[in-house]
């Protein structure tokens, strides 16, 4: 049982944005304010950025009103940051703690960000520095280790799903053929989340290529085709980090002969590429078009995942209630998938060693992949429909023919 | 006064979606059924390639619950096209409308299938077939003369509008440099529209570039390396249509050193360029990014504007009470805003001849565009902002400092 500490809370947020990263953040705030032990609570801005430059703010003067907003609103309201702080940096970090006599340090992040840490809770074990620390989950990637998803993922499987819906929809007034490159490095994730928007049996995304699966140019022009022949039509569903069986990625191999230094999110080179195949080989199909999702997945506002914005919530009061608790000094917060009272999808959320979540990801289970390589499973339907939640209403006429009267 | 009709309805889709464009379908069929003289309601499957294949539904048939989901769905729910019949093809239209007794067209369109209405509809006076024949507008661009505004575009502005509200917190978050490419070839107003989602002082988007204006490469490096000096960071916002002074795309002049043969919409080009352009210039000052919104802008389910989806139904009754109302033989539907009972916005319908809104659209009004030519003015903000209706919530942190500690 570890003693109960007292002193101040700081919370910090890094890595990329996502749309319910301030859930978290106001659950932390919320459910501290009830707890003796925490005599103030502290926001560093940007993240350990701010920690190494004292630029803290002080979160119990900021109203409910304002916490309920900054809830609502996309993207770190502290501000984030993509670093790894070095040895001397986490020495400084330990010092400015101190100073302000922090016992409760929460990071909100990735697996970067809980390697950061778990550095920074093993240099003060050293030091025998105090102080209860305790990584937060959130990424639109749902690739962390452990937990069964990730907060902000819901939601931008929820924007992803939705987008197709209207995409498959502008593809079915219009027919041609569109490709739409979703987010997702090395995990597949949110690039299969797009299947969550056929309700019908030719609705697409008709043909969806993730990561996990090495992607050969000559059989995804075999797919469009066939799904062309069948349909008049195809919508396809792409990772932007889809790579070849060397393990070179698609648009890397591009280079050369499309765009001169290209990164893979905010840049439309992979689409364009694709499409451009597509052309060549389809030739008169008619209209051949990309869209790149970019950064609307991670931070579009007014359109979260009710389920998602819940956990997100959630997984803040929980972090609180662990490192007040006594039974842990440090870890990482995750979520067990339930089955509810009504047999519906409920959740949990415990308490992982930061080593099980730091550093390492996760990649898609091949049991969501199917064997063609080229869709998904219902298992993954299965897994990911009530983390995306409520999508919009999508209607269609039955369409009773008229008898035709001329020749 | 014209002769009351007796006959069918017809109504067909055409051009580009929005997400209100089956808000006027709907609108048409529930204000018909009202209406003894028209005695049926048929639906043309992609429009007037549709007409030409006898290829027609019927809309009487299908249930109020389907109309009211079919309404809420973005997309032309009938199928569109893009095709300006040729003079045998509209003799065609013209032997289908009498074989199927249809003395009611309705084209729901932009200014090119308000030329289609015109065409169909003087032939048929040459012939001496009597139909009332109406253009219903609708269209993203809101380049429709006449009109104050065009159903379609509050909804495209609400979504442009929104995605700059996050993508400015995404940059805020993580601070850089992100171009983003809006539609609109001609006319900025949906580009434009990106400045409702600033709310307070420092949000983005910092510059906007519309194609009412020569963009010069180098005032735009200017104008970029000028905010992030100012503010360390910089949202940009591009209308894919940007030209030089001499009339030439930005995008098309570069095809030979970064894409091979590339299209306004669907493709990331354009904003790679400017991205690797500012690269360039500023080298060292961290992320530049660029995103292409590209279809979601006219397809996003779920996120219409209300005000557009209510104007969007009502021009379908106002073609209605048009077409059988005896003053009126053929026009097009436009909108009047007015000045509402309690001092905010309201809007009516009138009519409007078919040769006023035909084929010659509108740009944006100079005064809507500020003297540097790289931002919009109040007056536009005063225009957009009741078309766009009621934006995401958006909260910030008031950000009392903590006095530092440390040296």
């Amino acid at each position: 049982m570890a003693e109960t500490l007292r002193g101040n809370a700081l919370v910090g947020q890094s890595g990329g944005p996502t749309v319910v990263i301030n859930q978290s953040l106001v659950g932390l705030v919320q459910a501290a304010a009830g707890i003796d032990a925490i005599t103030g609570f502290y926001g560093a801005r940007h993240g350990v950025k701010g920690i190494l430059e004292e630029d803290l703010i002080d979160l119990r003067r900021e109203s409910a009103a304002t916490l309920e907003e900054v809830a609502l609103t996309p993207a770190a309201g502290l501000g984030s940051v993509r670093m790894k702080p070095k040895e001397e940096e986490c020495a400084r970090i330990l010092e400015v703690l101190e100073a302000h006599d922090v016992r409760y340090f929460f990071y909100l992040g990735g697996n970067d960000s809980a390697e950061t840490a778990h550095i920074i809770e093993r240099l003060a074990a050293d030091r025998s520095y105090d102080v209860r620390l305790f990584h937060v989950p959130k990424t639109i990637d749902n690739d962390l280790r452990v937990t069964d998803h990730c907060p902000g993922f819901g939601s931008a499987a929820r924007f992803v799903a939705s987008a197709f819906m209207g995409d498959d929809l502008d593809n079915r007034s219009i027919p041609g053929v569109k490709i739409d490159v979703v987010m997702g490095r090395h995990a597949g994730f949110l690039t299969a989340a797009s299947a969550l928007a056929r309700r019908r049996e030719d609705d697409g995304p008709h043909l969806v290529y993730l990561p996990e699966v090495a992607f050969e140019m000559e059989r995804f022009l075999d797919d469009v085709e066939a799904t062309v022949s069948r349909i008049g039509r195809c919508v396809v569903a792409v990772s932007e980090g889809i790579h070849d069986a060397a393990g070179e990625l698609i648009v890397q191999s591009a280079e050369k002969d499309s765009h001169g230094n290209v990164q893979l999110s905010g840049s439309g080179a992979l689409g364009d590429l694709l499409a451009s195949a597509v052309k060549g080989r389809l030739g008169s199909v008619g209209r051949v078009r990309a869209d790149t999702f970019g950064y609307l997945q991670r931070s579009f506002p007014g359109f979260a995942s009710t389920v998602d914005m819940a956990e997100a919530r959630a997984v803040g009061v929980s972090a609180i209630e662990a490192a007040t608790g006594g039974e842990f000094e440090t870890g990482s917060l995750a979520i067990r998938r339930l089955v509810g009272p009504d047999g519906g999808y409920a959740s949990e959320n415990f308490v992982t060693p930061l080593d099980t979540v730091a550093r390492v990801t996760k990649e898609m289970d091949p049991s969501y992949i199917n064997e063609a390589g080229n869709d998904v499973t219902d298992a993954w339907l299965d897994y990911v429909r009530p983390l995306a939640g409520e999508l919009p209403i999508i209607g269609r006429f039955e369409g009773h023919p008229i008898a035709k009267r001329l020749s």
